[in-house]
């Protein structure tokens, strides 16, 4: 996709979650968990911490396989275990990088509604404009994108080889 | 401590998890898996996940009560659990941000150990020359940190409220 990629460097993806942190403020979701999706989701879920305050869960999904090929479905690296009874009756923001084709998004929620949260917002940094592979459960209700993209490659800062290259190529 | 502050940028972060990743493979431990410690670990491994592949596990260890004081001992908030299996006879990379009284990377690696991993080695980005409050078991025998520091405010750019406020002040 060469010169169509999107370069996004960490001070922007700081920018978007705290300027998400205010819209969801605003909107008056007032969120008592964050779960992150891993690994995309842990740099965004760690940052919003900064400004609501809130304890993150990690659960780890893998849509890929080992020849970095994509299964046929989600894999569960990690997943909340003895903490899933904290969900329950509670108010979850759960945090990824982008909503591309929404599969592993529409996965993890569909696993997180058997713990009865009373609801489950949904928070990214991008979300593509293109037609999704699934949709969301009928569950969700708000979802928050910082950014809505074309179907683009999204460069993010934290899989740089060379952060410096990286950051003023966004500039560019 | 005001002045003491010592000013940490994305950029610097990035650069520091690079860097360790090259002592890794110099120093021949080729770790199995990553254990983040949450949730200061959670983007030093997520930026090393970029340099070595390996799977991140996250677990969340809280030393600090509601009130934002500290409690007597470490508490889990999130533990690895169906996996702990997963890392028998596996050699570990355990990250977290922060060496500072060493109490929090100590009770984590106890816990580890339990699950008898073949080697446990531990690398944050920072390690405060001070006196530690507890040692590491004898176990531990491979330790790397990026920077050492004096007994300083370490203030990572996650947790900031203005990040270009944040970065300007690593460079003044």
């Amino acid at each position: 996709m060469g010169d169509t990629a999107l370069y996004v460097s960490y001070n922007t993806v700081h920018k978007l979650v705290q300027s998400l942190s205010e819209r969801l403020l605003a909107s008056g979701f007032e969120a008592d968990v964050i779960v992150a999706i891993g690994s995309g989701g842990f740099i965004p879920a760690r940052i919003m911490k900064t400004f609501i305050n809130r304890p993150i869960y990690a659960v780890g999904i893998s849509y890929y396989g080992v020849d970095n090929k994509h299964r046929e479905s989600p894999t569960k690296i990690q997943w909340i275990d003895e903490v899933q009874s904290q969900l329950r009756g509670k108010k979850v923001l759960l945090i990824d990088e982008v909503d591309d084709s929404r599969v592993t998004l529409a996965y993890c929620i569909g696993e997180l509604l058997n713990y009865e949260p009373e609801e489950i917002a949904v928070l990214v940094l991008h979300n593509k404009r293109k037609e999704k592979d699934v949709e969301f459960p009928i569950e969700i209700k708000r979802y928050y994108a910082g950014v809505e993209t074309d179907d683009v490659w999204i460069k993010y800062p934290w899989d740089a080889v060379d952060i410096d290259e990286h950051t003023a190529k966004e500039k560019a």
